[in-house]
């Protein structure tokens, strides 16, 4: 028998960005919107749409004010959320003067980590964040929180649940109402995660954390089922399998938003997703971007 | 928390069968002896050798006297277990000439699949391994079961965990002191496989049951972890992940050992097997068959 499950699972689809960012294949802006058009239809109800950075650093991510004002002309631009990442204070006056409606702020577990990916401390990353997140509460913005290596880091190594929550607690103090926990590398198990999520409770609700799992040893389901059979709700993935992240070796591999699917739906829970539809979505971009799927689920449906 | 898990859980290495039975690159007898030595290194205590099946359907396995032959003067013969394929009386006195001391006998869970894949209904198929299990038992010899198609069928669609129970049962009158429950095609997920396992339990001990999983929609991880959750304690897998069935569309991706290693190994379950030998053994015969490995570890390891 399954502990109690959710009877409805929030999925973030974080393909347009975080899926993106690491292709080299340059993607049109009107692709893009294609693509985010597309998962809409899907039924999905967060879509991470872009990130206003260093153009030099993500240069697939270039477009962001352009893409974005596009965006707001959609019609399902009042219905879904669309948050965006922002690094710092300017990333956040851009995507605030085209209307960006929710932002994500990102630090890590370790140092090392922030050090190679942001080039600053833990500490840093928060003392940078503060005003970004005190602007966005004044303008009626909401904040969503990354958290990067959470159950291991390519530089630092291990992990600890207590490290994990004392960024948890900071990104509360920041006043997210999401935070997004994130298994960077794919290093975490299926024990790991059930233990963390018992040391977490005591800082956050788990109705406020999503978990973002990698599929690099393929353990992201397993992780799933974990997650949810403890209580979480909330997921991100990547229509396709899409992305990984720049700054960490062998980090190939989010968990596709259509193996996820495929799991909830064998589970009974609701996520108002068609998975016929993330499949449509995903054969558009990976055509863009010139690339199969790592996800089975995908791979099988489409042979 | 989890369910009280195993502490102990052995691992059915179907490699050099189930695995190399598909490739149409012809291994010779001496690169499969390799291969099964350098399993047998890593501690794994039972390994399916090889088949004794009609030459010009499985020409792969067409050496099956010869190397088990071999396998009989290496110094693991009288440590672990190598039980073999037969299919009929003929398959087993090949079998048994030559010394072979536990045998697998095969049906399915519907007469769409054994016609297609052994010419015969499911009826027929006890019938005709009913000599072979009473010959076998009067010789001494171990027999095992195989049901294919358990969750799912390519040709009857679904299965019922009613149907799988009365195939079990005509397993257990045959005297087979464990049944392996195949899921063919890679349909089952983790709500089916929890039902399931409820359901069996009034015709088997679950102690004589094995699952054999297939990651072709990614969910095996999650369903192995749903089966040791509810007191399954072995596994049939496939070093590298090698192999599938010939007879169903598909079926791709038998759960790489080293996939199922890593997860038990994360819950602190013993298996007795070094995961890094079975590596070894991997990238040895993949080399020889010219394939890469479905496994996410595997290619996480090795990249």
């Amino acid at each position: 028998m399954f502990k109690k499950l959710a009877n409805e699972v929030k999925i973030i689809e974080v393909g347009p960005r975080d899926g993106l960012q690491n292709e080299s294949v340059s993607i049109s802006l009107e692709d893009k919107l294609r693509y985010i058009e597309l998962l809409a239809k899907s039924g999905l109800q967060v879509i991470e749409a872009t990130s206003f950075v260093r153009t030099d650093k993500i240069p697939q991510m270039a477009d962001a004010e352009g893409l974005f004002a596009k965006l707001k002309m959609k019609d399902f631009f009042d219905r879904i959320d669309l948050p965006c990442l922002v690094p710092n204070m300017k990333g956040y006056e851009l995507a605030s003067n085209v209307g960006v409606k929710e932002i994500s702020l990102f630090s890590a577990t370790s140092d090392e980590f922030t050090k190679k990916n942001i080039n600053c401390t833990i500490d840093e990353s928060f003392q940078r964040m503060k005003p970004v997140a005190d602007q966005a509460k004044l303008d009626g913005v909401k904040i969503r929180g990354y958290i990067s290596t959470a159950f291991g880091c390519p530089y630092a190594g291990e992990v600890s649940a207590g490290k994990l929550a004392k960024v948890i607690e900071r990104f509360m103090e920041l006043g997210v109402y999401e935070v997004s926990i994130g298994d960077t590398i794919g290093i975490g198990t299926p024990s790991q995660v059930n233990e963390y999520i018992q040391d977490i409770k005591s800082v956050i609700a788990l109705d406020q954390v999503a978990m973002h799992f990698h599929d690099t040893r393929g353990m992201a389901l397993a992780n799933v089922l974990v997650s949810i059979e403890n209580g979480i709700s909330s997921f991100d993935s990547s229509s396709g399998g899409l992305g990984g992240c720049p700054y960490a070796n062998g980090a190939t591999g989010n968990i596709a938003t259509e193996d996820l699917l495929y799991l909830l739906n064998s589970l009974g829970v609701k996520t108002g997703v068609d998975l016929n539809q993330v499949v449509e979505a995903s054969k558009f971009i990976l055509e863009k971007v010139n690339k199969t799927s790592p996800s089975k689920y995908f791979q099988t449906l489409t042979k």
